[in-house]
């Protein structure tokens, strides 16, 4: 491991806080920072998150950081942060909207009218995702139909990464690729923009701003910004790809074939590979990795961590306090009631905007624990077929990383270790994104010769789960099971009931 | 309507209590008694009513009915009961079991090796029942096969119905056909036992009682049973039809192609027809009528109003008293969220031993009025589907009754009336039952010449729900939708995941 004495900020932005962290050449967090920057629903569906908060939080995270660090000296700053959202800036750099996030809904039609426009297979081999409102594609198709005007006079499509960066005195706005690539128009084998695309779908070239490889030294602090953020000046600024890859290389996963599942709002599943690979089924998502030749392949499920949360609203009665002993009030396979998490649709790996949640196979028997044990169940079986269906492009879910909100209860942690019947390790950091965003500051600082080696001596302990060859044989016929009956949905075609019911304002939504 | 004088009393003998009333020629209740008699758990699945309760409950129910009437003059009394019960007598009439009701369990595995004996379809046309665990042949085997002692010692098959005539003085315990037709050995053409059934299951043929038709006198009071009852000697004893016919009767639906809505633990839509029916699909039951030309025609679900009280014990929060708060807390189609309410299989239309129930479609804005409503609905949904399975066979909803306990739920009613797009009436008597087995005690004592015309005389009255077509189009849409789902659990095999796990102690169970 590195003994060099390189100290470096890490600044994650996500769609509801800002969060910073100084960390030291060989992993230990000397200070840490967060603020929140809420993201706002001016409209039903619509989610935007005003810039000046995203810019106090960040100054108010730093400084937070720094002085519990007791203000050592910085070698190097790298950001990361949410991917999908965007804002427009007009020439000069100033900024015409707020940021849209991910979860803005506002574009559903337009996310139909272009996955018609564009052959969705060939759209997917060049930009390795799927269409949908969550890009910058469907957002900017609706700005240019609705705020002609504001497209107009725009110079420059800016990421909150960017925004930050620029702020903090690199004086222009780059997109790092990972991020670049959550537009659905960035080809990610050669890394620029592809001309057909943007060509088809009209959008004004002007707008599309430079691209930067992860690691990529974007500029130099400004003493103006050091004022508000108690950064020194001329530390260098560094892109990190964004904040999934830099969870991946936070939580050590930096060699292809490792996964990380994140238990957050959403529930993914992903690893690094070295190659793209061709996934038929079109479900799973290829994006830029946390290298210049890495790739990072994703599953992505549309409910995780929050069906305790939606369950509790439902029956007005919080679970999560109580979730230990409803958990111990059931067994595994929960008397046979089944949940399935797709309360606002589902991703990989059967990809579907209309499914929606269900509790099945509910007899008059049946406790609260059991329908409790079911809500976890489901997620965990929608975890372990995320798995299988990565399996087949070299992943393997021995020493599975689980991390996000959900990962705090070892009761689903440990379920997830007995579905997949294997060991899974749980990384005492609840924040990997800055850690991982670390990783590049350090490289900059010539810590670590490369991120997947700084990724490796930074990453930190964890604690592991091992699975009950018992609970496996049991939980795997309900992995069966769950996977029967979503395919059989799929068949019927009663995914597709109440796509016409709008999502109400502070739904979930797709999105990373 | 008959002005005649003549007082009568009337017996309902149900699972877990007694009624009884008085009751006059045109239709005044006098008094009115009930006592618990209730049916034990002695083991997981099984169900057992001591019999020694059935006959206290009896004569403190005529007790207290005959005292509140003021002890007037009675001319006849008639006994109903629950169709399924049954227990083993010796040759001088001393009971050997306890009534083994019709929502015991344990003769499952008999039951399919009875349906895997004889054909189904054979076995269907000459008893007009479906072979399961609820009627009395499937238990008759298990007894044979786990208890030959008792079996060979005795003498007789006796109905609760039975038993009580017998106590009250008759002497001999006589089945009138409907109850005998829940046996699946009993020739509902010919109102006989059918001798290739009997033969075929290796039946002791000695054991089947004597069968007589609804509206025969069994016998007369003794003075010994008056001391019990407050019943004065010598007072006809009158065999009413099954408590099935009974309620129909009592509601006024006594015109061949009317219906009745039994909402209660369990939901049934039945009504009288001149003829039997060929139902190809089999789900639907058909059984002797409230006369002696007279059929009866019954679809059955096996989870009616007590889905309220499934949902509240779920979640830990009654329901009921939130009912009409909740239900106004959501609009009809419940924003999308669906329920199954098969939580312990379904009947007709779509017959299934396996079927469970589910909550469908939920996504994350639905709310805890959208599952209560959908609570309702699906059981709605149910109603409607077994409405129209009737339809073509001469049945007609216009003024369907709807009764049972979940009949007082004005909102579960007028739900009904919006889907099934006509009027409906909710009968004010809440004993149906009970008053319908007056009108054959009324018939025999010369107060009315026929059942139907008593039946007629004596209904009283109800309160009506006028459909609103705005909602009934809105709830068509998932009431068709509701069939599909049924129909594609059913293709999938989805259905049949958790016949293995066995029904716990205490749980709803085939049966009327």
């Amino acid at each position: 491991m590195s003994r060099s004495p390189g100290i470096v900020v890490a600044i994650d932005i996500g769609t509801s806080a800002v969060k910073a962290g100084v960390f030291t050449a060989d992993g230990r967090r000397l200070g840490y920072g967060t603020a929140p920057a809420p993201s706002l629903r001016p409209r039903p569906g619509w989610s935007e998150q005003p810039a000046m908060r995203i810019w106090q939080a960040t100054a108010g995270a730093c400084r937070q950081a720094l002085a519990e660090a007791g203000s050592p000296k910085i070698e190097a700053v790298a950001v990361t942060g949410a991917r999908g959202s965007f804002a427009l800036a007009d020439r000069d750099g100033t900024l015409l909207t707020e940021f849209i996030t991910w979860q803005d809904r506002r574009a559903l039609g337009q996310a139909a009218a272009a996955a018609a426009l564009a052959d969705a297979g060939w759209l997917q081999r060049i930009t390795g995702v799927r269409m949908d409102a969550s890009l910058w594609l469907p957002r900017l198709l609706w700005l240019i139909e609705h705020r002609r005007d504001l497209v107009a006079a725009a110079g420059c499509i800016v990421t909150p990464q960017a925004f930050v960066i620029g702020r903090l005195g690199a004086g222009h706005w780059p997109a790092e690729w990972s991020a670049a690539a959550y537009s659905g128009l960035f080809d990610i084998a050669d890394h620029r923009w592809h001309e057909g695309l943007v060509d088809t779908f009209s959008v004004p070239s002007g707008l599309l701003p430079a691209t930067l490889p992860p690691g990529a030294e974007a500029g130099r602090t400004s003493p103006a910004a050091g004022i508000e953020t108690a950064l020194p000046p001329r530390v260098p600024i560094v892109l990190a790809a964004a904040d999934g890859p830099c969870a991946e290389l936070g939580c050590g996963v930096v060699e292809p074939g490792r996964l990380i599942c994140y238990l957050g709002t959403a529930l993914s599943v992903a690893g690094p590979v070295e190659r793209r690979i061709e996934d038929p089924s079109g479900n799973l998502i290829t994006a830029p990795g946390s290298t210049r030749s890495l790739y990072r392949v994703l599953a992505l499920g549309m409910a995780g961590a929050s069906v305790l949360d939606w369950y509790g609203k439902l029956v007005g009665r919080p679970v999560l306090d109580r979730l230990d002993a409803l958990m111990e009030g059931s067994v595994p396979g929960a008397g046979g009631a089944r949940f399935i998490p797709a309360l606002a649709g589902s991703g990989a790996p059967h990809w579907s905007a209309e499914a929606r949640g269900a509790f099945l196979d509910l007899g008059v028997g049946h406790t609260e624990a059991d329908l409790v044990r079911a809500l976890l169940e489901g997620v965990a079986f929608e975890c372990f077929w995320m798995i299988e269906t990565l399996r087949p492009f070299g992943f393997d879910p021995a020493g599975l990383r689980v991390t996000g909100g959900g990962s705090r209860s070892n009761a689903w942690t440990q379920l997830i270790a007995d579905i997949a019947g294997t060991e899974v390790v749980v990384p005492d950091e609840t924040d990997p994104g800055l850690r991982g965003a670390a990783a590049y500051a350090l490289v900059h600082a010539g810590s670590h010769p490369d991120v997947l080696s700084a990724a490796k001596a930074i990453a930190g302990s964890g604690s592991s789960r091992v699975p009950s060859p018992a609970a496996t044989e049991t939980l795997r016929a309900g992995a069966d099971y769950y996977r029967d009956v979503r395919r059989a949905f799929a068949r019927s075609g009663l995914d597709s009931d109440i796509a016409h019911v709008p999502l109400p304002a502070g739904a979930y939504s797709l999105g990373l």
